[in-house]
């Protein structure tokens, strides 16, 4: 049961508003009007979770069934339509959340996949896609390519590394509330880390013939 | 049970037809290959209903497994292919029968998303993803940002007052066919009239400081 | 059950293996990071059977759960990431093998349509999807428009003839490891005639007016 397992419906709430701004965001940009603005809140908060649920057979996905989160993410994209102009710049501290969000995203989708029984291989891969497949349908809604495939910074790996910890945990039966969230903090750390110092990941291999 | 609902199925095969037509259109005009075309008909006219059908459980959705459906869709791709040079012409009756299947899509698939026990935010959102899904669909195939995001002129919005009213009407007791069709016409009426008089949502909020 | 199904698995871990190849390669092209790269080795090589498995309500779906079959398109996209230079020049290579990936993916997921017990219109549809679906996905997630839908060589119609001759052959009974293999490689066939003579679909009809 998904009640049994002690993980915060506070985190996942926080992580759905800062996404859902982040999606906004993009509509704004694309100058988008309102409906769209607010379908892009919708998708980029809730869009990793309904992949995720559609994936493990969840279905009706929590992003259409419930109305909590829903709520979050209307409210989410209506924060950043009515004060983007003084949200652009504080852009830090929505990346800062965002890392929030993709930390608590990627743990939450991993332990929901172990829930429905999936292997572990799955939970891993349905951890990660929750972490940054809303990030990947924002992109593809406003017709860019996802942003998590080509731009080098770490994004997914934090979360592949994260995923796999939350798989690790399960296996010798130590999920409980503080290593929850010690899986979500380490995402997060290696994500703030990664932006702090620019880390990144290398692009095509040129092979020693161009070298 | 779907079939103690009183909705039409004629009315669903002309949303088909319709759409498929738009979506034919639309692959057409990227000079896409007769297969292209034919998937775009398919795409467009039976996208929503899949996508629903792939949210609530119905699976296989009918997009694939009702041969009346795609045999509608086939048609109504295979209209478009041979008489599009004329039916360009005639954008307007397009435009007003694209208007009748965004209203039944949307009636239909809340309908069919209450059935299937889901909540009514659920439902809601469902129904509207019915009706616009298709469009959205059409638009991410032939690489081009879904038009109703940014387009401004009412399109989803009737389709929300639309899926909000049938909920309504369910949870009151009171949806029966004469009702059923009641709630189709208003999605329908609203389209045309926002058609007419130009009616459009805003688009981002500059905010103060800007004005 | 599958399992019962004779149909090569060893098929299959081909198919993925060269599809992934496809996919890495046009992440490479695009510059995509590493992490791009194996993603979309992984949503080519498993994205039709990915697609094929939602829709036919079989989740979670083995391009997630199998590991056999993630690690397959994880070789794949490494192979193309550490030898694209020298890959490239073997072009041809790789296009007859792709066409071998199109034969299984098609007749393998049409059988799986069928387990399922879905129309045979459904089945033939699944199969289709799931021999060209890794390609439209490769194709979304590189901001291309689906190679599939406008390039007019036969690349679908081979996958759907297949897909109606393993449909037919199952309602005669007569699907047993030779005809499974016969349907490949009549899929195979007809590609590789149709690159060999570069066959063509037509594209958008004229119209007598414009002739």
């Amino acid at each position: 049961m998904i009640a049994d397992l002690p993980y915060e419906p506070l985190l996942e709430i926080i992580g759905v508003f800062v996404a859902a701004m982040s999606g906004a965001l993009a509509a704004v940009r694309k100058q988008f009007d309102v409906f769209g603005i607010l379908v892009l809140g919708w998708a980029t908060g809730l869009g990793g979770g309904m992949l995720r649920d559609v994936l493990i057979g969840a279905v009706p996905p929590v992003g259409i069934s419930d109305w909590r989160l829903v709520a979050t993410a209307v409210l989410g994209a209506l924060t950043m339509y009515f004060f983007h102009p003084r949200l652009e710049r504080a852009r830090r501290v929505i990346v800062v959340l965002d890392a929030g969000a993709l930390a608590v995203f990627t743990v939450v989708g991993t332990i929901k996949g172990l829930e429905l029984g999936t292997t572990a291989i799955a939970a891993v891969l349905v951890g990660v896609m929750t972490g940054v497949g809303g990030g990947v349908l924002r992109d593809l809604l406003t017709g860019e390519v996802p942003v998590v495939l080509h731009h080098r910074q770490l994004y997914a790996v934090p979360a592949l590394i994260g995923a796999a910890v939350t798989v690790a945990l399960w296996s010798w039966d130590r999920l409980d509330t503080w290593t929850i969230v010690g899986a979500v903090l380490l995402v997060f750390g290696l994500r703030v880390l990664a932006l702090r110092f620019r880390l990144t990941v290398p692009g095509p291999w040129r092979g020693e013939a161009q070298g």
